[in-house]
């Protein structure tokens, strides 16, 4: 996530880092090499493109307009759902550690903990890092990797162990009723996420807008050459800016748990969920909060 | 689902697979050819379109592409609600088997493999496959064929159970609940899904955008024949390209538990649900997860 | 309900059944005889409309595909919750019957002739049927038919039964809560359902948009009737097809639980809900289920 | 609420009453006799307004329709959410009702005469009435008009009268939590709609839409009557009916609780509840379901 | 929160309080000395811009409307969101006092004081004040300043007494879990607004759309100053203040615990917490509630 305060007119003029431009830098060059071409090509014969007319540029930019926006709506409501879904997890972690705090000191270790694992799994897991490795740093149980799924397999073992907690008569039935539901909740959290991880938007959407922004990009040097001459750049530069921006916007926003500089700061939030864990623990001292990297939260 | 990485400059040239063209390839020659005519019969008597104005086509244009993009809203939400509900099938499964940890074997192996039978079921229903047959290998109760709802009848069969497990005194009412919510879950998953899968957008609504789609793009080539000449062809196909694609992505999406490229892969969510489940009853080696064949996971 | 397979070319074409054209034909043979009067007082006087400006049409094009698309949309969401409501009736059901599967079979009837009971009233009491006679088929207490809400008045017995199973100790306190927490599910589905029949879109709105869309569409042949001449027709009536159609489509799913071709199929869900019902109380035959006639569920 | 039937050509024609017409009258005559002076000022000098390009109505007119889209669904949506709310408040009258069926004669008379009186305290709270009255007609506690809010202050003693009961061990505590549960329910209806109620749309929005609307309508008339002369009324009588309508109209959903003629029938509702409590309570007779007058339904 | 009555035409005209206009006055100003220039450039050398195509402004100009409003009714879904969670603290505080009418005076005491501390805590925390301060005027628990989360401390706290209250028996279980449920509510009240505090809408995103409104809005005077001649500042300052003002607007709600006029009053909705529960401890006089100051509630 970039951490940068709102752009002021010096942003908006030179911010380069947390742009979209430099991604589609060479789409643009490509466009204004093509531009160039239609201008030189309508010098040497006037008239040539002079015919084209306005109204399918006007359908296709209307139809480009209402269906792109229609697609970094979604791109942006998976982003969210996602920032969501970490929301819930930091939420089931804190009820948990409250419903936990009469119990016993060792139980109350390794749940917590647990949970710390089970945020650093999740985040290894939808980042495609080393699964096992994470969880092993906080949960000592080597039968963990061997599962289709360790993340859950943790969780497994927690919910094991509340109910053992339960049938020894050490908590209640309708505390244990309590317990559970944060891990269901937490439980919620991983399937979401997953589903957002291995759900893209239909590849064949994604396409046939890709193509329409470029067809539409590459037609419009030659309907704006005849008519304005030199003056053909800003408009067609401007008009791709927008378009390819938004375009390529909705891709970074499509895969919210990557590590593209505008995906979700996984690594900040477990982080979060570690320190208000050990510190209920009374570890000391906490690890420190995650810092922005060059505008950057990971 | 079509599993392919974004799509680069080459896929968006060139890639035919997972693209919607084959789907409206003789639309896009049909209008070619009423392109031809209006051309040639506007080079025979100049003038003859001459005069058709450009309002009636920018209005339509607008409200076919407002209209259409919420068409291709709706279908996408059904297509994202239906992998929500599987989503919530997974959990469903997962936390079932995280509070049945503590059972004994045979109740355990009983309930567990249910729960993969009613993945399984549930897919057969909604593609209309063999759905007794479907549970029949997870399941050994032959009336459930006799049942107008297999599917929901193992279900049935899977809360008679837990509810004599309480009765019999060998779990607490509170554990029975948290089991019985989580098939409450299944519940709502399986009958989500027959609301997607039963309910159509309303016919008419599909049917006068398909018609107003079809005399948009028929009526173009006579509009811009007079002006552009041969130019005609490219503004008309892209634009038909854009308006039929669209249209015919929004039918796929429609239904998203069919067989069509873009549907949602729920033989492979089963097989995820298969995975887990037996990898907690111990069994080896488990199934392997599925793969998708030439990009397309079913 | 119209259950019909996606439109075809052929029906695209020709397909009068399940369109909204017969209802909206009168209003497109007005606008067809304005369209004749303009184009003949245009022949007559040539420029007498001709300077009539593009500006207006296009800004109340825009204005009016916006704001329809906007009371379309809202239309349909109701439709859609309607349907969703009725989903959440046929799984509260789903899960009384499996939550009462161990009940005595005198009780057990009762409640599940019940459940088909209530179903049978909220369907006559949204479509202006004889509600208590809808409840009568299924339970035998004449004291429903004088409250103010006879289907209401039966949860309320029902509710009373499963408190007085409870109090005499036959099940549980959390059985019963299990058992009641379904009965809520079916008294969300009913005020759902009245406040979706009893709150019209405010009637200002339509109204609003009624009048915009008839002025647009009374005033265009006059703007086109000079240019175009004979050609006028086409546009118009394409124009006109596309507003008063969605307008009129509006105004179908605006009311879910009316009698309507694209209205919800109340009576065939009702008997979905009888069929497993019956299922379970080991009744034989089953009654059929509901067939569409002439491609409408009702 | 406004009740008639759906509009047909004659109301479209004619009717005035439920529609916004009176509301924008003045509006529209300011801007005929704008529209007046442009026409004549446009014939004495010729060409003096001629030159007013259409790009900027165009684009000003585009943005003005997709920002009045969004408040006007905006306000549209916190008008059904009220409307949710309120039957939110008839689910659970019904419920608790349910659940209460089994207590003594008087602890079910002070809770279900307690519920018509929350219904009338909040109608009255929320329509600036005089609330301890409308509460003291159901409950005799003078001791609630001291309270910074009268009708919590009832949910909180009926809260409280129900933990005695589960105290004195007349309830179970299950029994207890499935009460208490719809009691939250009501506290959740309340303060939404406080938060309704008491929460405007951001008034610098109203006010920039507004004000752009204003500017659009009185600029137009300039625009239109250098070509268009004497016809010049018509489009923008049109145009500015369609925008300042559908700006009144958000303005009057925007506060669903109040008493403009679309406003939420509240007082309906209230008489709903009670009928429906009092019948159970055995009263008779009933006091009559509330009628519309003159189409309102208040 | 800006408190005032619907604008009447007075207000349209002269309000500046409460308006957007003196954030966006110097861009204004800007924009009208660059309209300044193209017009007299345009006299000195006519023709310069005349041939500047009309086309790329309507393509730009639909893409930002469409693009604007997407961004806006996100930032206004954040502070409607922010709202709706304040509000939940609201239902949450009303509720447990609820449940807590019938606890021993001192815990009683405790634990309304500590929902008010929670308030003003979260309150503190939001917008960056000393968060152990405000929670020290409510809860005399010194070690609640060294915890990562201050306010998250003190719910820990809170649900720690109320598990002993159940532990020592002086509550019953189920009773316990009605209080933890609020508890659990307050948690997420406060993990949601930490992430619309923490996490703004992708920074590319903004930058994107500042962009092209800039370009956009320079560009406009060049396109229109030949026709316009001194007419053009008209069309450029609205189109200007629409657009620009929009852009303001969504700043200032995309933060809606700020201190911008268009915040949400986190004081004034604390003070009404206080309020109630200091009324429901008995204490006299109540502090006043929070009046608006020259419109502004904060």
């Amino acid at each position: 996530m970039i951490v940068r305060t709102k752009p002021g007119l010096r942003d908006v003029l030179f911010s380069i880092n947390g742009s979209i431009l430099p991604r589609i830098a060479w789409r643009l060059v490509t466009i204004a090499l093509v531009c160039l071409a239609a201008i030189l090509a309508s010098q040497q014969h006037p008239g040539i493109f002079g015919q084209i007319s306005a109204i399918p540029f006007t359908l296709i930019g209307i139809a480009l307009s209402v269906f792109m926006s229609f697609r970094n709506g979604t791109c942006y409501d998976r982003w969210w759902e996602g920032r969501k879904l970490w929301g819930g997890l930091i939420i089931a972690c804190r009820s948990f550690a409250r419903l936990a705090s009469t119990l016993d000191e060792p139980d109350r270790q390794y749940l917590l903990r647990g949970l710390c694992g089970f945020a650093n799994g999740l985040a290894a897991r939808l980042r495609g890092r080393d699964e096992p490795a994470a969880l092993a740093a906080w949960c000592d149980e080597p039968s963990l990797a061997a599962s289709p799924n360790p993340t859950d397999a943790l969780l497994h073992r927690m919910g094991h162990h509340c109910l053992l907690l339960m049938q020894e008569g050490r908590i209640g039935a309708i505390h244990h009723s309590l317990l559970e539901a944060q891990l269901g909740a937490l439980s919620q959290v991983q399937a979401g996420c997953e589903r957002i991880a291995n759900t893209p938007i239909p590849f064949a959407y994604s396409l046939l807008l890709h193509r329409t922004a470029y067809m539409f990009c590459l037609a419009l040097p030659f309907a704006l050459a005849g008519p304005l001459n030199w003056w053909t750049f800003m408009p067609v530069i401007v008009v791709s800016y927008t378009f390819f921006g938004l375009d390529a916007l909705g891709d970074q926003l499509e895969d919210p748990f990557g590590l593209e500089p505008n995906a979700l700061p996984l690594d900040a939030m477990t982080r979060t969920v570690e320190r208000e864990m050990l510190a209920l623990l009374g570890e000391t001292p906490l690890p420190p909060p995650a810092a922005p990297q060059r505008y950057v939260l990971t």
